[in-house]
């Protein structure tokens, strides 16, 4: 049995414990029992073309929240934990915080590589690599400084903000990087497939 | 006579007291004493050619930095004021930090309008108008919500930060918009311009 979680940049596959990601235009995991989750429907078209058993599980998710459109993704990462802030690194970055299996509210964020772009678009004089390993207590002294320091600090202050005494899951290609600079800080890449886990119990309670 | 400062997106001039832009594609104004500043190559072609006897006013200012590359735009604004924080909220936000006529360093955030650009471009699911006038102090409960609350709160995050109990002087596009978040936030157009008046000073005293 297959877990896929069905991103913006990437297929994420789960298997047994073994995680791995494929391309859009090279998908070659095709299995009899593929189960799904999906934010991105032309994706999600080609994987249910290429595997034509795979299965949503989306209908058998429940959070309970007032926050209204929250992705599928970040449901199934909610539903890992009971209590903490969980920070899903990606192409965006999104913060949700979870408080006795009750999900209180989020914000998204752009993730590393969009700060990246959109430096580079603003301004000519922009287009170079911030630097990742910026001193954060001390006022930046050039360009890449300046921008790794606007980027980081900014994602870095808004976590640090929502989490307060929380512990906090990280997951998403920059979740380990990020999961660094807090002390309460647990990198899990398994987070939305251990929430999708719990979706396929209720799967199979209903379909068996 | 007539200041110029040539941005990334637009001509902003000034003239007794008096500030305009205009666009690249529409260059109209016509002198025969124009002084300027510019971060755009491009630009100021535009801006020389049309006016031919236009004098790059960058030699003529001094800024003590340990700042390694600071745009002319940026020092001009510094040179406004002798201690504060300094900034500019176009299509970049820059921050920078001055203390008793001494620039301690800064950082670069993208605007308001090229967050607007990056949500876009990650995901259809983000192509929404973030919302502005989001409760900075309760979680977000829908998209628009969570859009603007990740990109004003870590702007004026990032603000608060550097500001501690110095007065924060704003120019720029968005300028007038963040100072109303800031007890010590004054908004002011004119800054570059007053730091460009300073430098027109030493071009006078050289070429008298």
């Amino acid at each position: 049995m297959i877990l896929c979680d069905v991103g913006n940049t990437f297929f994420h596959f789960f298997q047994e414990g073994r995680i791995w990601k494929e391309s859009f235009e090279r998908l070659q995991t095709k299995a009899e029992d593929i189960f799904y989750i999906s934010v991105n429907p032309l994706a999600e078209k080609k994987l249910c073309q290429y595997n034509q058993n795979a299965i949503d599980l989306a209908p058998y998710f429940s959070l309970e929240t007032r926050y209204q459109g929250l992705g599928i993704d970040r449901i199934a990462a909610c539903k890992s934990i009971f209590d903490g802030v969980v920070i899903d690194a990606g192409s965006a970055i999104t913060i949700d915080v979870m408080q006795q299996g009750v999900h209180l509210g989020g914000y998204i964020l752009p993730g590393v590589t969009s700060y990246i772009e959109m430096y580079k678009r603003i301004s000519p004089a922009l287009d170079v690599l911030p630097s990742l390993s910026t001193e954060l207590n001390a006022l930046p002294q050039n360009t890449k400084e300046a921008l790794g320091y606007g980027m980081l600090k900014s994602i870095i202050g808004l976590i640090d903000e929502a989490s307060k005494e929380k512990n906090i899951y990280f997951c998403g290609g920059d979740g380990k990087f990020f999961s660094k600079f807090f002390a309460k800080g647990i990198y899990d890449e398994t987070l939305i497939f251990r929430g999708m886990e719990k979706a396929l119990e209720h799967y199979y309670e209903k379909n068996s």
